[in-house]
C-alpha cells in the first residue's frame, strides 16, 4: 500500500513548483529522492510532475523499490544505458518541455549530457526546493528521529558502562559505532568525536590513538542513523578523573546556556533570538570569545540541514522542526565543553527528544 | 618536507592540461584533491597551474593540511566566505583567464556562482583528467593498498575464527568492520556483503537478519580503507555445513576461471581478453548465462575506478594498475559463488596482493 505521508510530500513539492513556473522537477539529490519516495538506496533519480512521479534506477534496486515504494512508477535501466539517456526518454514520453533541475546536486557533465539528449527541453536550475520542504518533519519522520535517538543513547550507555583509561579515543569511537549497530542503527550519523582533555578544544576533533586516561575529562559528540536514514546528534562531557574546579565552572555555564536556550524554543520564535539567549549566558560569564560556532542546526536525513541557530539567522521556528541545541566553551590548550540535545518544535513550545543525563554529578564516571 | 611522489602527480597533471589548451584546473572532486596533495579531509578544492598549486579549505583543516601537505600553498576561508567566492579571488590573483573545471564533480550551482564571481573567466568542463592519472599507482599507493589488504585479511581471519550459525548476516558484517578497525583500518572500503545460501545469488546483497546457520555456505565480499584512504576488495565463499556437491562443482569452475584469468594478466594485455579467459571457462562449464557482470575493476582511492575487465572494454593493462579479478556464478533461488582477489600489474606479469586461502578444502569451516 502506498504511504500517504510520502504522497503528501510529493504534493507539497508540486505546489512549490508552480510559483517557479515549472511543470516538473528532476530530483537528483539522493537524499531528496529518499524523502520523496521512501527508497533508501542511491544511484537513482525521481521525476515529479503534476500528474506523475517516476523513479529511475537500476536492477540492483528492483526488489528494494518494490518493497519500499509500493505503487510508485519505476523505470529500471540496464548497465549499458547511462542515467541521463533513460531520463531523456522518460521526459520525452511525459511531454515535459520546461524542467526544473536541482542545481546543488546535478553536475555540469550530467546537465550537458541531458541537454544533448533532449534538444527542445529547457533546463531551469533550482535551489533548495525539496530541502525547504524537509525542514518541517511529519509524524513518520519524528518517529524515525526518536528511533535514532534511542540507538544513540543505548550506545552511549554501553560506552559509559565499559569506559577505561587505557582505551584510545579511536577505540572508544569504534566501540560506540559497533554498539549503536547492535541496537539496530544502520550506522553512525557522522564519524563520532571522542576527544580527551585538551583535544576537546577543537570543535571537530578526529579521534586519535591518545588514551582516555591522559586527562580527567572526555568529550563525546555522536549520533545514530535509523533504519529509514534519520540522524540523531548529541554531545556529552564525562568526568574521567579528578573533578577540576575549572571544568565544573565552565560546565555549569554551558549547561545553563543550553537549558535557557531550550526554554526559549517555540513556534514563531526567531532562530537568532534562541542563539542569543545561550550566547548571552556565556558572554556574561566571560567566555564570549570562546563560543565560536552557531548554537545549532536542523537534523533529519542529513546531519546538518535546513534551519540554523546563529547570530545572523533570519529563520523562524515552525512546529515539526527538529534542531540541535549545542552551546560550547573552548579554551585552546586546555580543553572544551559542549552539551548537545535534539529538540522538536511543537505547537506550544518544544519537546527535548534526547534524555542522556547531563547534570554535573551525573556526568562523573565511576573511575579507579 | 614535501612529498616528491605527490609533486610528480601534479606535474603529470600539468602536462595533461597542455593538449587541452588549459592554463589551470580547478580540482573539486575531493578524492582527486587527496590524490594530488595527500590531504585526506574533504570540503576543499585545489587549483593547479603550471607554476602553482593552492589548496582552498577552512579552519577545521588548518592543522591537518600543514601536517599532511608540507610546503603546499593554502588559503583558509572563514565560515562566512563561500568556497566559490574565495576561489574567485585566488583565480584573479593568479591571473588565470581560461580555467578547466571538473565537469563530473562541479555542480550546476557552483559553476554558475563561480562564473558570476569572475566575469572574464572562461570555464572549460573537462572529464576524467585526474582519474586517468590515478589508474597507474606509484610505489606509495601500492604500499597503501598492501596495508588495506592486510587489514582486510586480518579482519577476515577473525571472522573465520569467531563464526557461528546463530549470528545474523548483519552481525557478521558489523563484527568484520569492527575487527578491521582494530587492525588500523579507517573503516570498510564499502559496506560488506555477507550473504548466506540463496541470498548469495544477488551480486550486491545487503546483509539482513537472516542467520548464518540457515544455509551450508556463506559469501563474504569485503575490504578495508587504509590510513591514506586506499581500498582493498576481496570475496570468499565459506562452507558452513554439509559440503553440497553442487556447490563444490560450481566453486571449482569459478576458481579455475579466476586462476586462469590471473595468469593472463600482464602489461600490454587488453582488458577484454582477460575477461574472456575467465568467461570462456565458465561458459564451457555450462554457466555462461550465470556470470552477468564484468570480471573486475580498478581499485585505489575509490572502490571502483579507472580500468575495467569487461567483454566490451578497450582498456589495455599497464604496470602499476591494481585490478580486482572476481568471476562468479549465480543461480537464482539457490545461491552463488564469487572469488575475488586484488592484482598488481607488474613489468613482467602480475603480483596477487591478496593471500586469503581459496582452495576448496581450505574454505571449509570447522563447523558443529
Amino acid at each position: 500500500m502506498a504511504d500517504t505521508r510520502i504522497e503528501k510530500r510529493r504534493k507539497r513539492l508540486v505546489k512549490a513548483l508552480k510559483p517557479n513556473g515549472l511543470e516538473a522537477l528532476l530530483v537528483t539529490n539522493f537524499t531528496n529522492v529518499t524523502y520523496l519516495t521512501g527508497f533508501t538506496g542511491d544511484d537513482s533519480c525521481l521525476l515529479v510532475s503534476r500528474d506523475a512521479a517516476v523513479i529511475i534506477s537500476d536492477s540492483r534496486y528492483t526488489t528494494q523499490i518494490a518493497e519500499e515504494c509500493p505503487g510508485l512508477d519505476v523505470v529500471i535501466r540496464t548497465n549499458r544505458q547511462p542515467m541521463f539517456q533513460v531520463v531523456g526518454k522518460v521526459l520525452a514520453k511525459a511531454g515535459v518541455s520546461r524542467l526544473g533541475i536541482e542545481g546543488d546536486s546535478m553536475t555540469v557533465s550530467v546537465r550537458s549530457r541531458l541537454a544533448d539528449q533532449a534538444k527542445s527541453l529547457e533546463l531551469v536550475p533550482t535551489s533548495n526546493l525539496v530541502e525547504t520542504l524537509r525542514e518541517v518533519k511529519d509524524a513518520g519522520e519524528v518517529a524515525e528521529l526518536r528511533e535514532a535517538v534511542v540507538q544513540a543513547e543505548r550506545g552511549f550507555a554501553m560506552l559509559r558502562a565499559s569506559l577505561t583509561g587505557d582505551q584510545s579515543e579511536l577505540q572508544v569511537a569504534h566501540d560506540l559505532e559497533h554498539s549503536m549497530r547492535r541496537f539496530g542503527a544502520q550506522g553512525v550519523s557522522f564519524p563520532p568525536i571522542v576527544a580527551a582533555g585538551d583535544r576537546a578544544a577543537l570543535p571537530h576533533a578526529n579521534p586519535t590513538d591518545a588514551l582516555i586516561g591522559r586527562s580527567s575529562f572526555l568529550l563525546v559528540d555522536w549520533g545514530a542513523t535509523s533504519t529509514g536514514g534519520y540522524r540523531s546528534d548529541l554531545t556529552r562531557v564525562l568526568v574521567t578523573g579528578k573533578i577540576l574546579p575549572k571544568l565544573e565552572k565552565i560546565y555549569k555555564v554551558v549547561l545553563k546556556a543550553q537549558l535557557q536556550a531550550i526554554k526559549a524554543i517555540g513556534p514563531g520564535v526567531r532562530c537568532r533570538d534562541v542563539d542569543s539567549v545561550a550566547r548571552n549566558v556565556i558572554e556574561r560569564a566571560g567566555f564570549g570569545k570562546n563560543f565560536g560556532h552557531g548554537l545549532g542546526h536542523g537534523i533529519g536525513l542529513d546531519i546538518h540541514e535546513g534551519t540554523r541557530f546563529s547570530p545572523v539567522s533570519d529563520d523562524v521556528l515552525k512546529p515539526g522542526m527538529v534542531m540541535t541545541v549545542e552551546p560550547g566553551i573552548y579554551l585552546p590548550g586546555w580543553g572544551g565543553v559542549r552539551i548537545e540535545d535534539d529538540v522538536l518544535v511543537t505547537r506550544d513550545g518544544c519537546e527535548v527528544l534526547t534524555s542522556v543525563p547531563k547534570e554535573f554529578p551525573e556526568v562523573v564516571q565511576r573511575w579507579s
